[in-house]
């Protein structure tokens, strides 16, 4: 076992980072390629730097804020977060009370973390479900999330959507769409409504996530709510701050829904040239991936023998796409607990700099790297940080 | 009564915002002078820009972070915050538990609402001293805070400082300095020791207090605490996002001690200055400042009937140097609930640009101005965006 646990993956994360800051100093930005889909641009012009301050930044980007994010997601009244989990945990604490219950649908459980454990914090009770003819909504029901799109970007059934929303009309209680992806992944590629059309009080969705903004959290809804929310936001320090805000206005201003049709052009050429190479990629709505289980079954194939993990295998292969060609992912670069899923997103904006044959091609070389390299668990743990 | 609640405090924060948007579109940035003391800089370099990503911003800055950080605060690892009061929150989610005790000791109450507000809502019992006699901890303590200067920049103490960690380290209960702005202003203007030397294990600063960084809390201490403190902050999303950390990385680099030395030179001139027109003006550590009480008295004096509060003449006087010579403080732009004590810190890096001579020139004239404009209450209304 070369990852035990935590504490390795922070090592491996390390490696990473020490890769990156190497690469950089001695290459250049450019000779980096980050296709997590979580990159987090920070698209700022130089006119905005000299105004990112405490009293002037928002005078000059919140007016702005509010008109493009409303024209975004729909709704009233906006406000920006450090991070769509602080957004959540703010929603939370402004909307309900310890003891309170709180009801989740979303397409596949497991939630994100951010919902469960802001409802711990504030002692307040949390059913999940993934199956609408389960769902139901217990007395004592003071908030309903809907997830629009989950972390592995499956989506929810818009008739499912509807049937959250009227239920909790009919009983008055506030509803919450954690659209992080899902607000530019199911109103541009699946052609569903936005989350406030749709019904729902609040929507709230990561500047981040399928586009080029700044990591960080933009909600919008129904003014009343939106002003308690705010306050909890200001008492315990979760709205972003200028800096962040000017770059989620120019992400906004520069947001472009056709480049997402064209990253899912990108994909599809990317998957059918894969499929030479590989049994085990599968497409996902703006690029590709493969599960460590299937990076597995890729290796025995070949008729190589190791008694590396599926979670290894994937980390490894993240490892070297970055050591060799730059390739940033989340198995490579991510936190403790991230998914050991490889996925490569092609909407990334660096995405644009790398043709599909390259890509190709990169991803036929690494592996077999990865064989080599399986075969002597030293390298390999050497590769991992350890 | 011209301002009878937040509302009304949001209007004028929204006229201030009104005036600062069109003097930059008219005149630039030059012609406001932030002198909140929260002016919040964001010292990026240009090389800095395009680093500010989520994977690869981290890689970068984090590691200077942590060099810059333990040199300002000592300590063992460190963890940039959104905010200060970020940092508040997570470290009491972190370290107690609903229904344990948090002890806070500070120069003069009241305390910054953060502590209080984050022990109730972790459901943590809250207990407030401000005088060292009356000091203990009572059984089911679980965290001591200390508050090295307080928002009136009240300064705590070196014996008071040393008795309560003398007594934690005897109940072995942790103990955490909320030095927002003391970081600086007890060590370096009162020559006390880092809260860390004294024997704390964790304090947390503010970046745009008394130095040029991003609004935003550094907190630093034993590595055992602060990884469990880590470790809340980003399942809640409260961690500082690249952008601000670059931008902290930057202000802690170019800190100049001997900037806050030359403030105090240009706060003596300008109070020496101030006593031939005013009786009200009195030092801060960094600047000066007017109670609202002392500018009715002012206007008493000057044989003016007026039927506004002192708090609006406070807010009128504010909103009058601001129209009419850009100068930012906190009781025109601040947030509602904000002091409105009328304070120019003259550490500000906008008031490097002005010389004693005209500050006292330009608080000469807008207070004629305000003598002309109370005896008006349409008027004074309209400049309060009422």
């Amino acid at each position: 076992m070369l990852i035990r646990g935590p504490e390795d993956e922070i090592l491996k994360k390390e490696q990473a980072f020490r890769i990156i800051r190497s690469t950089i100093n001695e290459k250049g930005r450019e000779a980096l390629y980050d296709l997590t889909g979580l990159a987090g641009g920070f698209p700022i012009k130089k006119e905005d730097k000299r105004l990112l301050e405490t009293y002037i930044g928002p005078a000059i980007y919140e007016e702005k804020l509010k008109r493009l994010a409303v024209e975004h997601l729909g709704g009233e009244e906006v406000i920006a977060f450090n991070r769509t989990t602080a957004g959540i945990l703010a929603t939370i604490i402004a909307l309900t009370k310890p003891g309170g219950k709180i009801i989740h649908y979303l397409p596949e459980s497991p939630s994100h973390p951010s919902v469960p454990e802001s409802a711990k914090v504030r002692g307040a009770e949390y059913l999940e479900f993934d199956n609408i003819k389960e769902f139901y909504t217990p007395p004592g029901t003071k908030l309903i999330f809907i997830t629009g799109a989950t972390m592995d970007h499956k989506i929810i059934e818009i008739e499912e959507f509807k049937r959250i929303i009227s239920l909790s009309k009919k009983a008055r209680i506030p509803t919450v769409v954690d659209d992080a992806s899902g607000a530019r992944l199911r109103t541009i590629i699946y052609k569903q409504p936005k989350a406030i059309e749709l019904g729902a009080d609040l929507a709230i969705t990561s500047t981040d996530k399928l586009m080029n903004g700044p990591r960080g959290g933009i909600l919008a809804g129904k003014a009343r709510l939106v002003k308690r929310i705010k306050s909890v936001a200001y008492k315990f320090g979760l709205e972003a701050q200028p800096p962040l805000i000017a770059a989620m206005v120019r992400a906004l201003e520069e947001f472009e829904p056709t480049r997402l049709i064209k990253a899912i052009k990108l994909r599809d050429e990317v998957y059918e040239k894969l499929k030479r190479s590989f049994k085990g990629f599968q497409k996902t709505p703006t690029g590709v991936m493969i599960r460590p289980e299937e990076i597995k079954k890729e290796i025995e194939k070949r008729n190589v023998k190791t008694r590396l993990s599926p979670q290894e295998t994937s980390y490894l292969w993240a490892m070297l796409l970055l050591q060799e060609h730059g390739i940033i992912t989340i198995p490579a670069a991510g936190m403790p607990g991230a998914s050991p899923t490889l996925r490569l997103d092609l909407s990334a904006p660096d995405a644009q700099r790398l043709k599909p044959d390259q890509i190709t091609r990169i991803l036929e070389e690494t592996f077999q790297k990865l064989l080599d390299t399986i075969i002597e668990p030293e390298k390999a743990k050497k590769i991992l940080g350890g």
